[in-house]
């Protein structure tokens, strides 16, 4: 069987996020769908994870398997003729049987987008977080510096969520602004779920001077969930790159 | 009465245009109901200039007078509160009588994005128009400067339509590329009707090699627009900022 992987950009705003469910509309059963269309086959699409309601993707990643001969040139426009608008098919290439989307992960990139001006944003109201408070991102990309490397990010996870270990490698992480805009991206080997956004809730606390940019390191240490800031919208959040 | 000047972002995409027309959703109407909610009194909300269906802005401006006493200072606020999310009224200043958001213009800056790579973009749909072909940004460029000074722009405008003068200047030009995304930005004392998105169309035709980037010189001067490109769609295009 031929091992096929899908580069996926989408507006998940208009999705009840990535995972197949019943009666909810959602990224994975529009792309299996057409997918099916296309082949003739039933399929079952990988991605590197889910991403919930409301958050984009530029660079998800997802595999299948397919009996079908269909020119793998020709794929992308053939997905895309089928999908809605709010999903892209970017790019299709034929990969070696062992490649899973998922277990092959080498890191994955976020970045949570903060539209810091007083009134915000109506153009990119779906893709920007709107935080109107002055932010310093100087002591925000201070205080990110600490999430770099290997650590338990207990108190950085939704609570009630069962994952076996809450221990993460992050490779980099930066904090910048651009005009009235302060862009949060993290690269890691994997995210907890709500990580991201718990983080961009905790920097912007830093931003306002309610946390010391220091004081970051401890809280981590501390695995204690109460001592972050609070989880930020889905908006804002945009999964932008999948390296394998 | 005071004068006051508002400057405001919109996402034209949800719109029929700024103009006030019945029974059609658009900007200026919009604005003008919210300003009657606050002010309690009629409003004429007059703009640097019309934009069509689907034009978005990221900095239009517009006044009106009144003679309520409200705080300028939460205006933006009085006002953002009345309207949709697809309107962001992001500054209010009180001005001179005499200012005139149309007839006060000293130059006006528009931007055509183009999304130039193979599938499209699912997350910039609405603001940025897809061309699949790859295009030179360098000979775009190298033309567009062809637009800079006075020209009478006829070649370059809507037929059918009638302004007393075709004459325009243009004050900078450029084109850029940002990886996938090709810009075009023209600075000007004023716009004939379609004007920028037949300069777009006409650059992407450089682009591509259809046109020499030394021959647009010449259709300029022929007045003849049968000699340009074709006029891209609204999608594209987005009045930057308006000078006084």
């Amino acid at each position: 069987m031929r091992n096929i992987k899908l580069l996926i950009e989408y507006d998940g705003t208009k999705f009840n996020g990535w995972q197949k469910q019943p009666n909810k509309l959602n990224i994975q059963g529009e792309i299996e769908q057409a997918i099916e269309v296309i082949t003739h086959e039933h399929c079952d699409l990988i991605a590197s994870g889910r991403t919930d309601a409301g958050v984009n993707a530029l660079g998800q990643v997802a595999n299948f398997k397919t009996n079908s001969d269909i020119d793998i040139e020709k794929l992308p426009y053939a997905l895309n003729s089928q999908l809605k608008k709010s999903i892209v098919i970017k790019e299709a290439v034929e990969v070696e049987e062992r490649f899973h989307s998922r277990y092959s992960v080498h890191s994955k990139t976020y970045r949570y987008t903060i539209n810091n001006s007083k009134q915000g944003t109506a153009i990119f109201r779906e893709m920007e977080y709107h935080f109107p408070l002055v932010l310093d991102e100087v002591k925000m990309n201070e205080a990110i510096k600490s999430f770099i490397g290997v650590h338990d990010f207990k108190a950085f996870k939704a609570s009630g969520t069962s994952s076996k270990s809450s221990v993460r490698e992050i490779y980099d992480a930066k904090v910048w602004r651009d005009n009235d805009r302060v862009m949060i991206e993290l690269t890691g080997n994997g995210f907890l779920y709500n990580m991201v956004r718990i983080i961009a809730g905790t920097l912007v606390d830093v931003g306002i001077g309610k946390i010391e940019a220091k004081d970051v390191a401890q809280i981590i240490e501390s695995k204690d969930r109460s001592l972050a800031g609070k989880t930020l919208p889905a908006t804002g959040l945009c999964l932008v790159k999948v390296d394998y």
